[in-house]
């Protein structure tokens, strides 16, 4: 069972801010051994990724066999079904189109003083990207990180993907050539994060590393953070719905649902105004549960981290929705839009009965590569942006030296930095010589 | 004596691999002693912080005058002399100038599919800036960081400065009251940072903390991550002049000093296409050592760090400053537009001789905290998006839903995401018998 709250409780506060604090994952410590396999790699080069393949994936490469050829790209892409194939298609067309509407402009203007401002972003030269082997080898991932960098204009995307026992998802292939990477390396775990970040003999190093992985990838992407960029670090999944009671319970169950069959730790929410509507999402979430087939995943994420919220009215429910920060919000309500202008923490927002939260994992655009454990209150979903970089640009004419100097070498007095101000100091002797 | 390399000698790249490769910092291992700080002023609030603020800054305090006093503030402020009043005001002027162009527009829009789809940005509801106690305490960085923050539209900004001793510089309250910061606390270290991230009795916590610090406050920084934002870990700090042989080397020298003066571990590099002019700056770096007053640090950065690098040509100047990736780039060439274009990794560009360093720093307008140690190949310099946040929007109307939910149906099936995708048949089937 969830726990059934209602806020217009006495005691709500108290039991909504533990809901807020619960600790939904434990990330094993493997840091020592994370430390060993990037030093490792470091040292030794491709000879330590390839015996680390052959140890954690049961897989015999050689420098060359490491890499998929064009070849077997090829032969792996055949194996996808039409239907597969126009499906990625069509996502990728409609991600990119997103997409493309984050390139930033740069900017140039001249001041009153006379300097010349402005700034200008640039691609990030090399990316690399992670993508988890097995069964969370999801080629909608592909997809939602590739894109973003080669709009962005990353000359050079390589991705890595673990083939334990040497099997191999054809739709990560396929993904992988849809979204134009340039790379695909049969290797993963830290030793791949360590290639990535420092290079070796046959792969060249990166400058940012993207991608979900176990908590060996996690660690990894931590130590190396500093020699490369990298995006978060992500949590398990999280949604939040707020529905009135004009919905069909059952679909409100199935969103809940399609969160809580990622993982044991994933996280559920209903908030309504209307407690009745609330027992029948939840007596939904159990037929469902009779036939699911990830029943005993999605039944234990909801049993133990689920929750149905009742709130005296939609004013309520935004301000609590803040407070969560969710990586997802679903506003199932007569009146979407001006609701989700009340929700300002939130990664991504779906609007209406029609925009269950599965369209944005896969076709809606959006990326879906989101902010977890309410870390929507300061960061952003993956977008072009983490594929770039800003550099600011400043040109004074000697006229703008000689109306804005003065004050430069008075603050670096003021701060000791002598140097500071005599360089401001000669340029504005030689302006008063002429 | 700096190192003199020439890019035409045989064993150039060997040299200038070293340059790129070589450590600059040794940061002590304070990683226990911040942990435990940090437990600490999580478990005991505002005791835990009153007794190490005792303790390493000898200086005793409550949690009411743990906060300056607007009484207080006043009272400082009024030491502050009316030129160096005046300068600080002209500088926020012109960075909030900078900064208010980089504020992102919204966007929203309809595609051929009926997919409404698009973005919201919006400001992190509260900041913490640290700000360094003793000779490090720079009004100019707390102008760099607070006005980002206020022109974000951050309601609640915070700082914390450390007082040893009780010892208050008068400008860093001034820059704060300036730049519309709401409080300052006299308090700092890891304490000062738990402090912002977890809150306590007299301090809410906050949801975004940037600012420089010592090792203590890198170290409490990388810990608090996730819990709330962090900016980057700034290293020593960095300058690529770029000087063509129409300079005074005594102007290029000082520029060089101007970075060498903050620190021993910072570095200063020429690349020239006139090795004559190299020689002469590096000439005139070794006269103004004499008597510059930093002359201990400056020396000892330039004589461990600095170098001078002779290039054939510009085309190859610009090679090596993108290898560099430096934070600061001068361009004192005949056509620095034009060199500039070239140079695409780098944190921030200064065009032209009557464009010196120093006046990024202080008054030029754009951010001074910027990317260090190689880092511009992958990340920017602090502006207004660090302190927002973007969150995703997206409304399909059933006939959005009609013409691509098959699709969304079709790749959450293939990832075995049953929940997925019924969550979207539920939809199309009522659509269809509709």
């Amino acid at each position: 069972m969830p726990i059934f709250l209602d806020a217009t409780d006495p005691d709500f506060e108290t039991a909504f801010a533990g809901l807020l604090a619960a600790k939904r994952e434990d990330s094993p410590d493997v840091d020592d051994v994370v430390a060993g396999i990037i030093a490792d790699v470091r040292h030794r080069g491709d000879a330590a990724v390839l015996e680390l393949t052959a140890k954690f994936d049961r897989l015999e490469l050689t420098a060359e066999t490491m890499r998929f050829s064009p070849a077997e790209i090829e032969q792996y892409c055949a194996q996808v079904s039409d239907a597969e194939r126009a499906a990625l298609e069509l996502a990728a067309t409609r991600i990119r189109a997103y997409h493309t509407r984050q390139i930033p402009e740069d900017q140039s203007w001249t001041d009153d003083a006379g300097a010349t401002l402005g700034w200008r972003w640039s691609a990030v030269a090399a990316a690399g990207l992670y993508v988890p082997g097995g069964l969370a080898s999801y080629p909608s991932s592909v997809l939602m990180n590739a894109i973003p960098a080669k709009v962005a204009g990353v000359a050079r995307l390589a991705i890595c993907v673990p083939t334990p026992d040497g099997v191999v998802n054809p739709l990560v292939l396929l993904a992988a050539k849809i979204a134009g990477v340039d790379e695909v390396y049969r290797i993963g775990g830290a030793q791949a994060i360590a290639a990535l970040a420092y290079g070796t003999e046959a792969i060249a190093p990166v400058d940012k590393i993207t991608g979900p992985g176990n908590a060996f990838v996690a660690a990894a992407k931590r130590r190396v953070f500093g020699k490369v960029g990298i995006d978060m670090i992500a949590g398990p999944s999280e949604i939040l719905v707020i529905a009135d009671k004009d919905n069909d319970p059952d679909w409100i169950a199935l969103d809940l649902l399609s969160q809580a069959e990622h993982d044991e730790s994933a996280q559920s929410l209903l908030i309504t105004d209307d407690a009745a509507f609330g027992r029948a999402v939840a007596a939904a979430v159990d037929k469902r549960l009779e036939t699911l087939e990830r029943r005993a995943i999605a039944g234990a994420s909801w049993r133990d981290f689920g929750a149905v919220i009742t709130v005296a009215d939609l004013e309520q429910a935004a301000a609590l929705s803040n407070r969560i920060a969710p990586e997802h919000l679903e506003l199932c309500v007569a009146d979407p839009e001006s609701l989700s202008e009340k929700c300002v923490h939130a990664g991504a927002i779906f609007l209406g009965a029609f925009t269950p939260e599965a369209i944005g994992d896969y076709i809606g655009g959006p990326n879906h590569v989101l902010p977890t454990a309410r870390s929507a209150r300061f960061s952003s979903g993956l977008s072009v942006l983490d594929f770039m970089k800003r550099t600011t640009l400043a040109q004074m004419t000697p006229a703008a030296l000689g109306a804005i100097g003065a004050a430069a070498e008075c603050l670096a007095n003021s701060e000791s930095l002598e140097a500071h101000g005599l360089s401001v100091r000669a340029r504005l002797d030689r302006l008063n010589e002429g």
